[in-house]
């Protein structure tokens, strides 16, 4: 990515385009919020040109009409998704979106084609002991209050609910759906273009038949979701494995790898399980490779709404102009795990083969908790309720943090991460040379924790040697407890001989 | 079936055995039903012989002290599940269970081994349109109880029901469903031995996968389920379709098709979609079979809930000593459709692998609408709207069946039901030489009707022409328009010229 100092033509362009921005003051959108949007239109339309310098935030504010607060938050927002660049004392510039060609081929670090199916180790860990990465803060949520919307939600939905209904989903869901995400992540979507889904495994599964998808090629993320590739593999595609780096899935590495796959499955906002968030340039080359190709793009944008700083990232599918995203997502990490509620939002292309295909298999998502969640999301319990989530797995999230750099020291390191509900760490060199993160979780697991190694979710690249450690599920105590389980463990691992050969 | 007439010595003989059956007075199972499960036992240990006759039901209740309405009770729900055979003015007699040995082949009606995959039409029919068989009376369930029924359940489990929980379930509901099935359908099992599942292709699909089962052979029935074949296929399994009589599945037949597979899966109190019960021979024959080569039958006594007739017969499940049955169900079919909460119920030595294969799929049943089942069926309120079901369904029955015979006259033949949720008409040789099932479902479909066509649910023999009509989801104003519909629909078909060959 290179940054050109603007010449001052350029900048007064740049002026020039922005005083075209039209605000609605009269609007329910915040004018911040506005301002981020018509200028992220204006870069991706190629009005505003990399490299050029965009005028200081108090001279926009002046030239516009709005306080200085306004225009700061355009610009913060959009230096976060890596549409500007911030030069200290010099301003914001349009970073330079070059579109990603092809490279030349690199080294064969990585197989060609469809990887074969690699042996994953899946440990079938009871659930609830610390530090499972998969168990959601189930404790915190309020019961009492869900139980007064489910008897709201029958009382109003009666046979809706109960009665033949639609094979996409509860109507108000839908809708409720619709709006969480026009507000959350910025998707601009209608009722209609949202399917109720029982989770992210249903939602791949119904893409997978709605659009004849048996047979054809899927890049996956290596490292990525274990259980998003054997799902996807028991639907009969081909998985293909794609490097991720630090700017996440490297597109041009698919291209070289399937450049007809007939799909892609992202998680763009925070990659799995590196944390990486899918870099502006690698958003707009993923999206033009599948505009060339007809591939459609699956973006799992999970567990975007436990952001502890910052603000969302806008969704993969505001930079898509021809419909060829499917975002899919999931309530029940936000809620509880029994929730099993989920929804798919695309174009009316892409989703109406969807219903088609629910409709064909003749069964329909369990409606039993759909009327009570779009009285939870639709009358501000759900963002009530994150509020609180964010509060208190922030609090989680810093006392494990602590007590891991305080108990291990060098041992692990821990990797910052701003959103979600897990913790990365990698081992140092003092472990590295005497066990592998499996055998360390074998042990741990002897020690009542769930472990989740790191290396296990590589597909087909070597993955790196570390942990995710959930925090969601434990108040402060128990992570703790667990933190001094850990230590333990990798006391008496480091007490052993260094092997001849370093593990994998 | 042969029926000896008994010596007087048998006769005193099966008196002694039937005097030393004890009734608890003060236990809470009406005395007619001990004295039904212990003439059973008596029958099925061999200590009341094939051929003996019984006392009469006078004798026998002044014998044991009860009254004759107890003792008829019995005889009569034996003779209906095929225990005892009624001869008019000569009393009851026990049949001869002989054990069914593979008897010689027979003409080649039925290809050998594993069929091809047939064509299956499917018609993704539009959902609500009379006389889908899939719809069900959801128009009669107590939807404002229901809203209750979820407040109250979810106060009372809370973080039960919010938290990480038992991969088998609520341990309420799973308590209730026990206790529904020890009431209902006789079946001997505790809480423990229950999983819930999110409805039978889930109950299959966990099977499969618990058991290890890909790749293994299973006995269908034919005609059978398409959309059960579907799933099991989907799985991996080998379906072998195995002939069905007016008995219900040949168990010969399998044992010359696939001597050696693994499962069996039948529908024994209603044979889909022919409603032959499985008699008491063939389940003798196919406990046997399962015993000897450690086979497991799946048994799902669909719409055994709904009988307008007679009393239930017992569960396969009550013949097996040995621990080889696993009997499924759904609560969606007698609640509504989206609830998708059904169980399997099976010994220790099955329910644990089906528990510890739902721990590593990872993915839960939805939690949701689990507390307020547990709540509607513990509190009484299932049975309760069964009773209404009952009788509001055998209303719909009668005005469709009345309608068909007055309206339709010779077209269709209606074929006894005293079970369930839809007719079963077969076309009159008026129709089938002129246009098939298939076809004459695709003109109802264009006047609004959704027809199961009899023969698509044929998988290898040649299936009947006809139809499944379902009256559940309908009142009786629907249903008599219905009729007049597919009236015309027939005469539109007969006024054609007939085929110069007849369709299969």
């Amino acid at each position: 990515m290179e940054i050109t100092t603007s010449s001052p033509g350029a900048e007064a362009g740049a002026t020039a385009a922005l005083l075209s921005v039209v605000l609605d003051r009269a609007g329910r959108e915040p004018l911040g919020r506005q301002l981020y949007l018509r200028v992220r239109d204006l870069i991706l339309l190629g009005r505003l040109a990399g490299g050029a310098r965009l005028p200081s935030s108090r001279r926009l504010a002046d030239d516009l009409g709005v306080s200085r607060t306004v225009t700061l938050a355009a610009y913060d927002q959009l230096t976060v998704e890596g549409y500007l660049e911030a030069q200290r004392g010099s301003g914001h510039y349009v970073k330079a979106l070059k579109r990603q060609a092809p490279g030349p081929p690199r080294p064969a670090e990585h197989p060609r084609g469809a990887a074969p199916a690699p042996v994953e180790v899946l440990l079938a860990a009871p659930r609830g002991r610390p530090f499972d990465s998969d168990a959601p803060a189930s404790d915190l949520f309020p019961t009492r209050l869900w139980a007064r919307m489910m008897a709201r939600g029958w009382r109003r939905e009666g046979l809706a609910a109960a009665g033949l209904g639609d094979w996409a989903g509860l109507a108000s869901l839908r809708g409720a759906i619709a709006g969480y995400l026009r507000g959350l992540q910025g998707i601009d979507c209608a009722a209609d273009q949202v399917v109720i889904t029982a989770g992210n495994a249903d939602a791949l599964q119904l893409i997978t038949r709605g659009l004849g998808g048996a047979g054809a090629q899927i890049w996956v993320e290596d490292p990525g979701h274990v259980g998003a590739r054997q799902t996807l593999r028991r639907e009969g595609l081909k998985v293909v494995p794609v490097p991720v780096d630090a700017e996440g899935l490297d597109v041009a590495a698919g291209r070289r790898l399937a450049p007809r796959a007939r799909f892609a499955l992202v998680t763009p906002a925070r990659q799995f399980p590196t944390g990486a968030p899918l870099s502006l340039p690698r958003r707009v080359a993923l999206i033009d490779w599948a505009h060339e190709t007809d591939a459609v793009v699956i973006a799992d944008d999970y567990d975007s709404e436990l952001r502890f700083a910052g603000r969302p990232v806008a969704a993969l599918s505001s930079l898509d102009r021809r419909g060829v995203v499917l975002s899919i997502g999931s309530f029940s990490r936000v809620t509880f795990p029994g929730l099993r509620l989920g929804y798919i939002v695309g174009s009316a292309a892409l989703i109406a083969p969807l219903v088609q295909a629910r409709a064909r298999e003749g069964s329909p998502v369990a409606t039993g908790a759909q009327p009570a969640l779009a009285e939870f999301i639709g009358g501000g319990g759900l963002a009530k309720h994150l509020r609180g989530l964010r509060r208190r797995m922030g609090q989680r999230r810093d006392a494990l943090a602590d007590a891991l750099r305080a108990r291990l020291g060098e041992a692990v390191t821990v990797e910052p991460q701003e959103v979600g509900q897990h913790l990365v760490v990698t081992l140092g060199p003092g472990l590295a040379g005497r066990a592998s993160d499996v055998e360390i979780a074998a042990l741990a697991t002897a020690r009542g924790l769930s472990l989740d190694p790191l290396s296990n979710h590589a597909a087909a690249l070597p993955g790196r040697q570390g942990f995710l450690l959930g925090y969601a599920g434990w108040d402060e105590a128990v992570l703790l407890a667990g933190v001094e389980a850990l230590a333990k463990v990798l006391a008496q691992v480091e007490a052993q001989r260094p092997r001849c050969e370093s593990p994998r």
